[in-house]
């Protein structure tokens, strides 16, 4: 029984399209609807996104961010203020045109994102410099009207945070696209175990209305890039475009600075493709809904399920423990497990209790340690971190396999083909014509220009004049 | 300048509407926008909803509730799938006709509720007895294309909780139905410290599709009467129009029995409505953003700054805390928080460290008391359940004062002619014709089918036949 749950995943290294498709449907993190390119996401897929929620909004509480919330409308004329912004999403809005029925005066689209309702909000309520900053953010579901679509990674309704921030200076307003983009970064690095390269987008590639686009990439298993996080410096274009002004304290009118970023349920995707395996899914211990399950061996046996219960209670004081008494064979209890990507598991039967002690199997390795009773929630706590430390660890090794350090063009082409996709670091002269032309000859895109920057040469990988910087190239999901 | 404030709202003996009104942008509850009928919640009335959904969460999850996200959008054809659903929504929805530049095939409206949802997601994964039940819910937004709109009572979108539950039997899906109305009630007398009436809907009044529906119904300050939630059983209705079936124990194919339930940010309009006074806002302390806030006396005077931020640090452990030192007058600051309705303020000035002591004020009716630093996070929860109780007990005692027990259509005319609106109890025959006539001749509706009964008299308020259940009727919001 636990052979033919695994047999049901296609290998990886085989089909690591249908592995993604595999797992998420089978550890039931989603489910499809009648609604096209949209996503039901199921218990155990939504608790993942409650713990991220949880962990991201204290972490921005702390940097001084309050909540709202913005109507899901915005009228058509309201999206058109900012020309650069309507022009990168008008093409991938959904429409409301009636409401009942009868047709509306002006069309309302669904918002892709919410910088205009933020800016018309903020001419509204700020007046003065005593007014600033306005550190705002929203939880909520965005449209944008995608042709294909894959579950977590591109669908046309999608969970996420929008952060939108107000700055009386420019430098402030720098600072807080910086701080955002680290929040982001070690949250990635510390709570889901995934390496991330941060950086900045090359001006092709900027959000639609910024002046600047930071963002992290993470590289996944496959050697493809995640775009991860993204955090926007708008200076003052939007607060002209929205004639947004305050009295500074010269008693002068001056327009603000603005910044904003977001993160969406795309992560659950990149946790997906960074940690799983052929087994299932492996869970970062911060998010994961169950941190351990307690599974009983002979559990017919007396006195098995009172100690298993003695244990859940006991755990459950500090972590999010799970106790599987069901009449299913301890090995069929395994595997499910292990495609759910539970990181320790706990097994205690008849022999262990004589001995005072139970088994923890870390899921990414299935190592097996004998560990006390007595000292139990310690020994937990050490093998959640060394969970967290060893997906993190395999992550990063194979970003490091997989990074690309290229000279030539040609040195592109060889290393993709003889390695694999991944992460190419090859300089670059600044010219678009370039990235188009290193993307059509081979195949991998821009994805940012790292803070920390290497010398790979001096001239740019395609044309050959003086490089500018250098620049991570990758094929991106 | 703290008169000034007072006075800039309109006292609510005079206008309650435009009291209302007053209040919801005067306390920085909410924002109006270019969209039409829908509201921004500004961080203080988000901050409310985040408290509300953070004690409601934790009782659904003790009473077994997982949560989920369903796509926003329903297409036509699924919504048409139940009768009677339909014709209740339709009339009432935003749809969606374009994405991008193409017109889609199929309509979708933005969902009015998700009913038609969780009924395509349960038969796709119900299969046998060992699935149920399920107990779902999502935290979401909704969208009902209402005519007449306003803050937090009635608009076009809002924010709610929506529970959707599956029972292999009719008499757990009524229990359940049962269970989570008492959820809402006992969170409305507990937290938010408004009494509830607990009732059944008359059958012209019950949800679209629904077999039954309760409701918790609240008096308003005005006399108007508040629905505040409701829980629907739904019978076997909508699993046969969706085909849900599953295999029962003896391996028979049967068809699951069916509930759900909500609440809104209309909640939060309950609260305003039934604490708020002519000084602004009464917050319960349960969901006070800033349950206490601490204000310095002649706060220019040495040690009174360190001593007031001494205190926040210690009752930052236990509670919502504030401390104000902006350079403002103590009065300017007082109004201001009484505005917000913030639960407790504790005054601190040198006097009064000087006697090892500080002035608690409890928002409702405030009240003074000097109490000693040495036992201060004893005091401040004494006077914040002072509060809870005090408010609940005016709330009651209105209820009480505006509840009129009517034997004949002419005893409900002059009670409320001469007691102005409020709950009337009369008695029913069943018939739909003379519910329509109470409200065509007195102006009162039929609100709710108490679950506490009283025998009023023996016949119908209306037509004189034997009465069959005493009714709860009132103007409503």
């Amino acid at each position: 029984m636990a052979e033919k749950m695994v047999a049901a995943i296609t290998s990886m290294d085989e089909d690591f399209a249908q592995w993604y498709t595999d797992i998420v449907k089978k550890a039931e993190l989603i489910d499809y609807s009648s609604v096209k390119g949209c996503m039901i996401l199921r218990p155990y897929g939504y608790a993942i996104w409650e713990n991220i929620q949880e962990i991201l909004d204290t972490k921005f509480k702390a940097v001084g961010t309050e909540n709202v919330y913005m109507p899901m409308f915005i009228p058509e004329s309201l999206l058109n203020k900012e020309k650069d912004h309507v022009e990168g999403f008008a093409p991938e809005v959904a429409w409301v045109t009636h409401g009942g029925s009868e047709p509306l005066t002006e069309r309302l689209c669904v918002r892709p994102t919410s910088e205009t309702l933020f800016c018309e909000h903020f001419a509204n309520v700020v007046k003065s410099y005593r007014d600033l900053p306005k550190i705002y953010n929203q939880w909520c579901s965005v449209v944008r009207w995608e042709k294909t679509t894959r579950p977590f990674l591109r669908s046309r309704e999608f969970l996420w945070q929008e952060g939108h921030t107000l700055h009386a200076t420019y430098e402030e307003a720098v600072e807080k696209t910086e701080q955002m983009l680290n929040v982001y970064a070690d949250f990635h690095e510390n709570e889901l175990a995934i390496p991330v390269v941060r950086g900045k987008k090359t001006p092709s590639d900027k959000f639609a209305g910024a002046e600047d686009t930071y963002c992290i990439e993470a590289l996944m298993h496959d050697g493809k890039a995640l775009q991860a996080a993204t955090s926007h410096f708008f200076g003052d274009g939007f607060a002209k475009a929205f004639d947004i002004t305050y009295t500074d304290k010269n008693n002068k009118i001056a327009h603000p600075f603005q910044t904003s970023w977001g993160c969406t349920t795309r992560m659950i995707g990149g946790i997906i493709m960074t940690h799983g395996d052929n087994n299932g899914l492996v869970l970062p211990p911060a998010v994961a809904p169950t941190q351990i399950v307690i599974i009983p061996v002979a559990q017919h046996k007396e006195g098995v399920l009172d100690k298993a219960r003695e244990l859940r209670d006991r755990l459950a004081k500090c972590f999010r423990v799970k106790l599987d008494d069901r009449d299913q064979s301890p090995g069929w209890k395994y595997a499910e497990y292990e495609m759910k990507g539970v990181p320790v598991r706990l097994e205690i039967g008849p022999r262990d209790i004589e001995g005072n002690q139970c088994v923890l199997v870390t899921r990414h390795n299935r190592e097996k340690v004998f560990v006390s009773l007595d000292n139990l929630e310690e020994a937990v706590a050490e093998r959640l971190e060394a969970v967290r430390r060893g997906i993190y660890e395999k992550a990063l090794a194979n970003r490091e396999r997989r990074t690309y350090r290229c000279k030539t063009l040609d040195e592109i082409k060889t290393a993709l083909a003889e390695n694999g996709d991944g992460f190419v670091k090859a300089m670059w002269c600044g010219e678009e014509a370039c990235e188009d032309k290193v993307k059509e000859l081979t195949g991998v895109g821009s994805r940012c220009i790292p803070f920390d920057q290497e010398e790979i040469s001096d001239t740019c990988v395609c044309c050959g004049k003086p490089a500018k910087s250098m620049v991570l190239w990758a094929v991106a999901y």
